[in-house]
């Protein structure tokens, strides 16, 4: 941590900074230029709080220079994470295709879909049984008869299953019937959320915050895991900018900067990310090439019927072709296309 | 609604839309141009789902013409709410200001906080017991022994109170002990959270979320109406955006925007936008002449010493002079600031 | 300057930086903490190219810590900057009101107009006659002509006027006719015009780009004061972001870091800012209680068929209540309305 | 397009909006609904200026269902724009690879980058010689020495060129030397530059403005089209976010939007969206995949001495191993990369 002082502080400013420091079991190392002071402190920073910094006369600012995330740091954790589910392995050899409806409607509906997108080549299916809708009027999902369901079609089918959990009380039942739950982007800071996960090592996937940088995402990761729960993917889902043009804007360089500074895995939603069901295939191969372990993607029986996010949704022959087109560049890859 | 089908969409495209419209029992007006034909849907559209119409062919895009929300909307609700609590009165004819340290930090802080802002003028009382931290190595709250030093100080000067919840446990605990709850920028669609504070129907603060539009935002508060709650504020406090000079950026004419859309009272926090001490005042000011109605502010004993958002926090005298600075301008409006 | 090294960067790598500093004539402070070096850079910057030390091995980032810009920086130069017309003294000491229609249309509509603002308490008249537009069929502005008209109004109501340049060619033609020239949001960052009208000396107002930062909208000011010209004004006039309720996103916040950070007057414009007519009026209101000196609003004889811009253009009556109703709080602030 | 009327509106004020379209010499659709009118207009929307129309009395909003561009514009001239350059085709059958320095700062310096890259494969050069940089105080380029420079090493290379022009000036220089010009992302709305690049013919590259939409980029383009010249390009370049990670977000998925709407080729920037050399390759195949007709990249003989944008320049090698990690994707697309 580099502490900036403003041009010209007084040397009773720079003393004071720099006892505070010192008293916090701390060392400094101090450097002054024509105008300007800077104060380089050494050792854990974890037992200063940054606030009472700023707040002291004459600091201009502070530079964090060590990331205060630690559990998810590549830097201390350089092994990549893998996550083994039953028929499923998310990792750097493999590239996990996700597929399913964006809500479980019925018994019927999750079933073809599960089937579809087995027969198709993908071992993970997904479903939403509880969704976070912006109106209250909307369709808010089936909740456990909805996990019942998804579990039955994952099983006759062999293939895993992810759920969005969007409440504690959510998921207490999500853990009863599925493989891995997922935290959407509304709920990527709700920290009493990401600590019970964290609690209950359930394998998890955590979609980046609509407009989370991909620091806060790495310190909301840092939550589950510091709560106990090894088992942690990352989803890159589109952040809001000014573009109307797509849904979010796909930041496919994020899959970049993660895989530079953490151990765990990446997926790409370039269903929620772009809104269009015409962009999921070239933005799906685009992800396999960058680098990401996985996407997950919206495939529907008939999504003209779909009761949210049809646009968005392939239909059966759609995925089929996806997971063909797919095929030769994992292989350029070395992946494992699943 | 409006439906805008893609240009020279087939005959067949255009009468299955209007079709499954009526089939809905909504009415439908039909007008070509010479390449594209737009449908007009009248009747109560909560009974049609967009994504269902989105998905069918040759549909390019839904226009709404009307607002999703119902309850918070001014068009059927033109008077103004206005929310009661012991000690003040949120609503057109005042102008609130909620004031004290962003944490409680201890029993001695509190009470000092609450004598300073009550003799400067203000009745009512902030201060965090649950605090949504972005790390999980920082300071998270006193919690419930925080409620209660809050109450204490608040009821010694004769004051009402408002706390952050950010779960369904920190809520449960709050009603015990203050007047009125803050739902954060993170959980503004923690959907599960906002039906919560609906039953509940504790006087509640609503902070827009940090990428939200005003209609998502709007669309948020309707949930806590629609589960029973009437008491509602809207809290702008400032959007993500490019802009590094700020914490966030102070959308003032969000005030404008909401006072021609709701009928819901609106506070302004100037210390979460900028993040910077010496913009409270002059923003305050702006507040208060754009039409708000009240401010946070976040006041500290010593501000250098707390642990948490010390660089905004207003040292006792700059408070009380903010206070004579807005006795004025407050004149001028005809709004009785407490 | 402060150069970080990568955790565990090598000795060899730190010492090729701190070689290189030196090289160029700088003297350097190191500090090595645990994990990671830091060099603090000491002498002239302007020596150094930052691209040069970002390429180096194993160097993490830069962090300024003085500003680049020099002649707007109000370091250096602390007192406000004046700009005095023949009719109106932009600076604190007054408010200045720039009013008038987007575009001149014809010599009737700029000389109402001139009448109209004048009468209302405005020196200050505005009207384009060359207008960047999105769309190359939608009008484009009666440049020379428009010009002509726009003196002549002036002259006859004893008022100055604004005009927007946006080439050389508009330039060269302006100055023999308006006594200030705005550079518009889309040429914040045309360097080349920029240097022309530094070169020039007329007095300019520079808006600020739509996603400009603060820090490159004052290096835009610099160009042109590093050319020659004194008589710079900055004008906030909103960004863009994801909220579409309003135009553009108007950052009031900027006014107080501007003042914090130049000596240059401020204007806002409201009505590019929000582009709906009703919300001018308040946060006209804010700017000045603010601490901005001044704004630049639209008003139009008949807004309905103004040929551009008409939604957000005050009507003479509207905009004529404006000067009345900012009077009262001129008094407050201490300023001169004109 | 749609006027939408406001709720309950008076009949008199949509009579008026009814005249006034007709008077415009188009024709109107009248749908009434509970509540809200809404009015089709049909016809040469060209001749009606919607601002007219959305200041009229309880005017709404107008919804445009046909775009404003017409000669960018895939709806009415589907098939796709190649350009012809000596030694380059920029089209659907081949993947064009523009590599070269930032800036061009020697004779050297340039003659090694020309070899170095068309060793590799790639057949155009790319080089600044007018360079838009934030600060006064930076390199700024070496005008028309530079031209002379990049136009021999083209020559001895058997390669085309390319170099940004800022302004009229360097735009009549630049068409003597190069083959063709570029418009970087800070002109892309300098609409006097626009329309001298269109009268002129030379191709052209447009690269994307910081914060513009992919609809104001297309006009941009229609601009150059609408003076005469058919050969333009676009070029994605990163748009500017809150995410601080990377130097801006580039937004791939423009790239399958573009492909949707316009005729043009599209080339893809990772150097500057990202500003980090690790991304580049990633990035680039993602390119590639997602549909892209070519990118732009930086290389350098020696970028730790690059006077310009050093940290995203790759070295000899590593452009040589992309342009080898390139191949067989290319093969996979059908395009030859050159």
């Amino acid at each position: 941590m580099i502490i900036v002082m403003k041009p010209n502080a007084a040397e009773q400013s720079v003393n004071s900074v720099l006892n505070t420091v010192k008293e916090n079991g701390l060392r400094t190392h101090r450097a002054s230029g024509e105008t300007v002071t800077i104060i380089g402190v050494v050792g854990d920073k974890t037992k200063l709080d940054t606030s009472t910094i700023l707040s002291m006369n004459e600091v201009e600012k502070i530079v964090n220079v060590t990331e205060s995330y630690k559990l998810v740091n590549k830097k201390f954790h350089p092994a990549p994470t893998v996550i083994k589910l039953p028929y499923t392995t998310i990792g750097p050899d493999s590239f996990t295709v996700m597929a399913g409806p964006c809500a479980i409607e019925s018994r019927e509906q999750i079933h073809a879909a599960a089937k579809a997108v087995r027969d198709a080549g993908a071992t993970m299916l997904r479903g939403g049984a509880f969704k976070p809708r912006t109106s209250p009027y909307s369709f808010q999902g089936l909740e456990e008869e909805g996990l019942k369901y998804i579990q039955e079609a994952a099983r006759e089918n062999a293939m895993d299953t992810i759920c969005e959990v969007t409440s504690e009380y959510a998921l207490e039942l999500a853990v009863k019937y599925v493989d891995m739950v997922q935290i959407g982007a509304r709920n990527m800071q709700n920290f009493e959320l990401l600590k019970e996960v964290g609690r209950s090592g359930i394998p998890v996937m955590l979609k980046r915050g609509l407009s989370s940088t991909i620091d806060e995402w790495l310190n909301a990761a840092e939550y589950i895991m510091s709560y106990g729960n090894p088992n942690v993917a990352l989803c890159e889902r589109g952040i809001r900018t000014f573009e109307t043009a797509t849904r979010n804007t796909l930041d496919l360089s994020a899959v970049c900067v993660l895989k530079e500074k953490t151990h765990l895995p990446v997926i790409v939603d370039p269903s929620h990310a772009t809104g269009v069901r015409a962009y999921v295939e070239p933005l799906s191969k685009a992800a396999l090439i960058t680098g990401a372990d996985g996407i997950i993607v919206e495939v529907h029986p008939n999504p003209p019927c779909a009761l949210s996010d049809g646009p968005q949704s392939l239909y059966f022959e759609q995925f089929d072709k996806l997971m063909k087109d797919l095929a030769p560049i994992a292989d350029l890859t070395g992946r494992t296309l699943h």
